[in-house]
């Protein structure tokens, strides 16, 4: 090899700039995360508090991965064989790309999509073809279809972030059966929309379903991602392309502990949806917004050209959204995460004084 | 693609095998895994009790790694725009593997290595030059340099597990600097030994130093591991290479947390070396045993023919140390590591039991 070539590399990824993560506004009633406040600080801090006494974190959690996927297998009652685990879903995204994908597999997918699985995309050099939506923020169908002959892997987060959108139940499993390749499901949002894939992994050999305790346990600052999927590809990947120690023994205790409590996590759920419909609703009342219906847990709405006095509006208050700008042919879009009813409400009031 | 080239892919992983866990033994005197229990499980609760009340799980650890950084920075001494971390120093050696190496690129090491860093190369088809150590278990460093020549990436775990070797310091420094491509020096056991190569980072552009909290800070369940290198080395890793969130919350917490009570690790440190000494002088009063130096927390010795017999000895009496068998010309190795002053006595004492 050339001298210094692993300079020439560092050029190389410093090019690619890499996920960007959101601006820290300290104090802030936080909406622009997609994190859960509706599951108490309280939860949180028993199963923490038991984690560390069930743990002994000298020791490396041997058979710690395996108690944590018979709490995910009796928490989705789906065989604990079918069933694999990581360090954030993205760790598994990262490690299936790396493994599975390459310069000579074109993937499938919309735009926008998960930023993170984009930019792995482009630091492996792996060819990505982008579905644009449309403008009710809705995919194509028909359009998807067509493109996904002509591509090896498929990706689709469902509900998609940040537009909120999911196929049909129906019409995304046409499409998988009628596919070829390897078909990445990213439902971490999949709580809080009508459906998930993941039975259908049963008898799609080509399925791969990712999940996550991030958002509807609340749990973001755990790390802690799941996958389903056939026998083979599971026992390869835990295996084989997983770490041997992938996720830390507090996370483990404590993912056990939370997928043991999962009522709460329902009940969290429940909420969430209730309040969706009540911004979602409030906010078509002005005129200066196009809101687009979410299966997720926030909601995406078009300010037009008064976007980004919204977000300073709020931000100036105290209040965190994210500013996202142009997607498709809307210039002016905001994505607010559902929080608590205080937080909402906060949020709606801001609004009502802003526009009313 | 051919149709299902996937599974192609899955056959082709299964036959690598990955990286063997050891078994798990209930209860055992458990010196087989290089942990470190003569750091205290109070001081364990200690941290994550403290992490525990800093943290909200629910969101995620945003500039968490940040302050973490700068905590290491305080501990080594090195600015922080040379420090990175990852989930575990594996995830540290895997990302700069899976992007830096190739089938292109030719990896020189020992044999035996870190047997994880060797899974990795086999998985993404990465040529190793693997040098056997010596039958006195030290590296012939005129063989190293001579190969070297002929490689592109150089890896060394400093001290060497499971042989506990490690070069002088000297010598060490002139093979980096007299090398062209990019050289990883793995302290994992670094502060069981004389010296750390971490400030010749500062110097050498094609330098990696490898370090973990796992050993010398007793939190192998924590998975925080970091490294030293150059400048644009690091942002790069750090920015694009790495995940946005590598590690949970509280593995943050804690392990800036630990940091701040280093002294405490200190004082563990030189309660092992004593302990080591006196292991290295006991076995070496059997004529049965030939016992290697050791610059790490754990002793290597080759127990010749009856190795079996010594393992399945201490097993039955709850006591769990590693069994390797064959190291270069060496046939019944074992490994012990360096516990409590009580743990170490039950194993001299069984061993007593067995030959005196």
């Amino acid at each position: 090899m050339k001298k210094n070539w692993f300079e020439e590399k560092i050029k190389k990824f410093n090019s690619i700039g890499g996920y960007q993560k959101p601006e820290f506004i300290q104090d802030s009633v936080k909406l622009d995360s997609n994190e859960n406040y509706v599951i108490s600080k309280q939860f949180q801090n028993d199963i923490i508090s038991s984690a560390r006494k069930n743990s002994d974190i000298r020791e490396y959690p041997l058979g710690g991965v395996e108690r944590l996927i018979n709490a995910i297998s009796k928490f989705t009652k789906i065989p604990s064989y079918m069933i694999g685990v990581g360090n954030g879903s993205d760790q598994i995204l990262d490690l299936i790309l790396s493994n599975f994908a390459s310069k000579q597999t074109k993937v499938l997918t919309s735009n926008p999509t998960f930023g993170f699985f984009e930019e792995r995309c482009k630091l492996y050099n792996i060819p990505l073809i982008a579905i644009p939506f449309s403008d009710d923020m809705e995919l194509d169908m028909k359009d998807f279809t067509k493109k996904s002959k002509n591509a090896d892997i498929l990706y689709l987060d469902s509900p998609n972030n940040p537009t909120g959108f999911q196929f049909s139940k129906n019409e995304l499993q046409k499409l998988i059966k009628s596919f070829d390749g390897l078909v990445i499901i990213d439902e971490a949002y999949g709580e809080f929309s009508e459906y998930s894939l993941s039975n259908l992994t049963k008898t799609q050999e080509n399925l791969i379903v990712v999940q996550t305790l991030s958002k509807s346990f609340g749990l973001a600052g755990l790390r802690l991602g799941y996958f389903i999927a056939n026998k083979k590809f599971t026992e390869s990947f835990m295996n084989v392309l997983q770490y041997p120690y992938p996720v830390s023994t507090i996370t483990i205790e404590s993912g056990i502990q939370a997928l043991e409590k999962s009522n709460l996590m329902k009940d969290a759920i429940d909420t969430i949806k209730i309040e969706r419909k009540r911004i979602i609703e409030t906010l078509r009342k002005y005129d200066a917004f196009e809101v687009f219906d979410s299966k997720a847990n926030f909601v995406l709405f078009d300010a037009h050209g008064a976007y980004k006095r919204v977000y300073s509006a709020l931000a100036e208050q105290g209040i965190s959204i994210r500013k996202l700008g142009k997607i498709g042919n809307h210039d002016g879009c905001l994505r607010v995460t559902i929080g608590t009813k205080e937080m909402n409400s906060k949020f709606l009031l801001a609004i009502r004084d802003l526009l009313g």
